[in-house]
């Protein structure tokens, strides 16, 4: 039985919270929050103590596992905490907003050995996992291109935006370690383009709302992400990849395949998902699956803190192609 | 270069016109119509003689093939004069609306050395074609159940439903022919439900517009059909077979792929096409070119006499299981 | 908080206690089997207690509901006398093979008060509850006619199907009660054709293995069944409507939505589950979230006890008509 | 009736003479080529006159229009030649491979009155005109992204790649046009990026074979290309559009609609159509129809001289992009 403790009790750590308390292998003991009315509404369901104090949690032994779900600001200082004192770690993305403090980061878990991954969930989603395996046991040949499509239901309010780091921060890094996890091949070269198309508070904050980026693998490969933050027709995530033997998409999903035949169309579906959490909650809860399974059986974690911070580089990458409107070379 | 008479200068007579007028291996010689008019009206675009007399055609030897388009009760008649003068037949579906006339007709071919076949165009959709030769070769294993879906667009005017023979024999004729074809066995068993949903006028003229038809094989095979007159959403053609290895579908095709995702509804493509000649357009092409291979070649017809009187015996009992409330053996 | 005993702790009751124990509404308090370690193998991970002691489960007064699971030769005798104690009642499919028992269960229940529910969990798949919701609402104008495709994905074993009570007995009868269910009128005539073509051992069972039922309201509705016990390709399980106003699919899902593209074939998805509990998971869940609603908030619980005799008596029906090769009707 | 001189007696004027000749508005009056045999070959089917002789077609004022089919390096002068003599002239893609013998022939074309349209079919396929025209009538609101996805079914002869002026000039200038059909308006960046993944020797003649190409519009639009030389599955040709109000994908077509169930998969469709011909057939037809509109209605063709010139500019820019690595401004 892993035992956590839940630091931090918004939306997504209310969503880990219930995912541990149906898993048959694990319970919460903690949720902490700086707030303690929020603490007590993620911890009274699933049976765990609310608190404030993050020290009395990292020095209970009784704790195996350390769920960071705190504002990104807090992540690497948590994480270094949390990882000190080991407890192996499951980390939200993005690790900081600042590349350099995920340096900082990384140099100062040198010689730390806990278990530390990186929640970066859409590699557990079920259609997307199954394309990665194919490619992996070589249905497609040689992976030649790969195609993302990242598209949000709808734009987030603007103080979200003021201070989310931006959409190749917030939104695409997703992308990018998919990307890298389907590629399999580190990136080498990338170019961004972008514009603020949706509304012009978004140039405002100094941002874009739509995007596409294309990158190069040091074999080759190519790979385009076109993203908007606005698909007014639902969530639509979709993996296409091309190889020497054929094709694979990873498709949306509808909640039912009810379909519709009317004078005016014909197999009609209902919309696609609009919330990520509905969209991916089998990836929620296999990425729970895998990291359990990673302590209770010793293989290593993955996504682990170097894809998280593979991720972030090309994120910072994107945003100085996309001001300088120039292609970047990546070493 | 096979050279044809075109008898009646209706919409199917002008269809088969146009088709022979565009075949390599073939030329349209006369267009015989009681009325001029319409005889000119589809002879001239295809640089054919118009005319009203029959005995004419019939005795002018450059004449190799004769299509007869013209209404249902003279079917018999051309179709026996035709053959007696040597002339290959393609005569339009049914033969007649009277099953005895068909049985006389029959009789008297005996000896008679003409190439007959009758219009079952369905027989040369591509896809129903490509699912039957997927069955023939063996792909399903021991064919089991076949369901064909068979809905018109729309009522047809009721001055058309007080002379067609009522929809087993204007309408389901074409889905019996395509049974038999596949099941490539003949028909033991029938039970026919049917209902006037539609529009209470259908009921008047003692017919139904809406019908279920099930269908036994000596083997065992089973068979569904379903019809109605009028699917509000298009012309819906369908047939899905099921086999020990596995299930096909000939499913619909729209104009263009054209899909399209909004707020209201995912992948919709436009509208079921509403017009026979535009569905079975590549069907009517396919059928004459094999009937002009037959010619050429010297294959036998098919779908032969012996399949229109097979398709009229169904029609027939279908009524006497709807009417009766009882399920029929044929034997 | 709702409080169960299940009784049977097979397959399906070990379902239905996991399903129960994570409804933050309800728990498992008994489970009872007479065999005791069955017992202990559902109860124990829920937490339950296991018993091979009915009495005392019926005497209980904190036992709110009884759910029934054990074999169906004992369903008539627990239903009542879990109905006469008191307690709600979820009770599996079928009522007793005998309809006579059911005819005579449903006279010992006059009078008494117990919410009882009958285990067609099919009504609440999440596709087909769409269907039904979209017709009830209007969305097809007059429904006109449906079409079930019911197909198991293999033979089950010969020992079961020698006490099954028959193809309709145990396997159209959930399609009876969809048809019902979706038509929401009675079945006023009936005519069924079935053949053994999978396994000839079948027919040595005095069965068929292949079916096809055809069904009409006293409105002149019009509906189709089509059932095997093996569809290689995996459980095929689809209802179709046909109205006024176009046409509803509840079609089939897949695992995932990945989509392969090869030199062989175009759009190629994994085969289709091939194991009810897995089709039919979410319908399980929604199933046991009726009752408890049904039971905390007093709407009358659907389907009922009657629901359970109506269908059975279509299945009677449907052998009346197989073995005399006739329609039936039924008043 | 329009009567055409067709330049070139190769594949493609082969299929454009067969088109005019089923064409009820327009004749072949001639088929020139340098080679007479070829010429024959062409002519004689459709009743036209062979001929070596360019200038009797000139002269003759009975050709209303020229058709050039003949290989890209003559096409200039043959333009020039036969829009001075006064004739309409239908021009294969490309005008030329060096776009300073565009920039020429445009210049020289100043002044001169007649009707030239360039040969780009792919306006003309039903899906793709289907979605642009719904664009343009406003149904996506704002157009904010585009995706055009274009493979091969596989590598041309290495003797036609040496010679064809690369990927982008021969290949990719189909999907620039198609960019700026759709985008309705001009790219002002481009950034391409290239890999010769599927044979070395592709490399060895200094081209690529995989490529993705990113545009941006005054407007900010966002377009990308995805392009192979072979998807082993077929001929993909597809087009996405995103707006503000929802999305559009002209998709791909199979022959047939027939869908193959099995214990491997499900919903397999047979492969994509592997030639260009097949594939964009209606695209030649409805090209033609809209090329006789032109002369015989008076509206300006479409796509004109200066779309032939345009997508020629973005083919150039694309390898002036993939050489230096860097992004280009366009002006």
């Amino acid at each position: 039985m892993i035992r956590f403790a839940i630091l931090g009790a918004g939306r997504i750590g209310r969503l880990h919270a219930q995912t541990i308390a149906r898993h048959p292998a694990a319970e919460v003991l903690y949720v902490q929050d700086p707030n303690i009315e929020y603490a007590h509404s993620v911890a009274d369901p699933c049976k765990a103590k609310a608190t404030t104090d993050l020290d009395m949690i990292l020095a209970d032994p009784a704790v195996d596992a350390v769920l960071i779900a705190s504002p990104t600001n807090t992540h690497v200082d948590l994480l270094l905490r949390a990882a000190k004192a080991g407890k192996a770690v499951l980390c939200e993305k993005p690790i900081d907003l600042d590349l350099l403090q995920v340096e900082r980061c990384r140099q100062a878990l040198e010689g730390v050995n806990s278990i530390i991954q990186i929640g970066f969930n859409r590699r557990f989603d079920p259609g997307h996992r199954a394309l990665r395996d194919a490619i992996r046991d070589g249905e497609l040949g040689n992976l030649e291109q790969l195609i993302i499509t990242s598209r949000d239901p709808g734009l987030p309010p603007l103080s979200y935006l003021q201070h989310s780091g931006g959409i190749y921060r917030d939104m695409l890094i997703h992308d990018f370690d998919i990307a890298r996890f389907i590629l399999d091949e580190e990136i080498t070269e990338l170019c961004a383009y972008g514009s603020a198309l949706i509304d012009p508070a978004v140039a405002e904050t100094g941002d874009v709302d739509s995007t596409v980026v294309i990158l190069k693998t040091a074999s080759g490969r190519l790979c385009h992400i076109n993203a908007s933050r606005r698909a007014s027709y639902g969530y639509d995530q979709r993996i296409e990849a091309l190889g020497s033997k054929g094709m694979l998409i990873s498709n949306n999903r509808t909640h039912t395949n009810l379909e519709r035949h009317t004078q005016q169309a014909t197999g009609m579906r209902e919309p696609l998902m609009s919330f990520f959490l509905d969209r991916y909650q089998d990836a929620f809860r296999l990425q729970m699956d895998a990291f359990i399974s990673t302590l209770t059986q010793g293989q290593p974690a993955s996504p682990g803190f170097d894809d998280g911070y593979q991720a972030q580089r090309l994120a910072e990458a994107a945003y100085r192609s996309l001001i300088s409107g120039q292609s970047m070379l990546l070493n």
